[in-house]
């Protein structure tokens, strides 16, 4: 899945967590209190609205069980074939 | 090179940017200048002092000419072994 620099970082990160919460067949709600977060909190983020915090960051990832790295590659917020330097 | 823990995201991202930095041969200045963020807050964003949102995350990894996944993958921050689900 490629990237669009088209649409803004809060954009493709909000997308990111809605295409990894819809595979694991969660809703907004369930997500927000699985991560101990708003549920409109969840939506904002998922319409690209907030500029989200690395701890936030981090709780997100970990309650949909990904890592933030793989969430960041592999669903479409950046290019998964830059290489390591 | 494996993460711990023990230590917040905050402070492990913190030393994920020194790291990289450093190879880069950049001071604390010269980055905060490139990003157009303030030298003070690059140095407490280096000692885990400061929980960095999205945008700046994206300012500090684009100036740092890496891709967020790749810093969090490979400086330390999360491990890099865990499998694409």
């Amino acid at each position: 899945m490629g990237h669009d620099e088209q649409f803004s970082i809060e954009v493709r990160f909000g997308r990111a967590i809605r295409k990894r919460r819809n595979e694991l067949g969660l809703s907004q709600e369930e997500l927000a209190d699985l991560a101990g977060l708003h549920r409109t909190y969840i939506g904002d983020v998922e319409r690209g609205k907030r500029n989200v915090s690395l701890v936030n960051i981090d709780k997100l990832a970990k309650t949909l069980g990904i890592s933030i790295w793989t969430l960041f590659r592999d669903y479409g917020i950046e290019e998964s074939s830059e290489k390591t330097p």
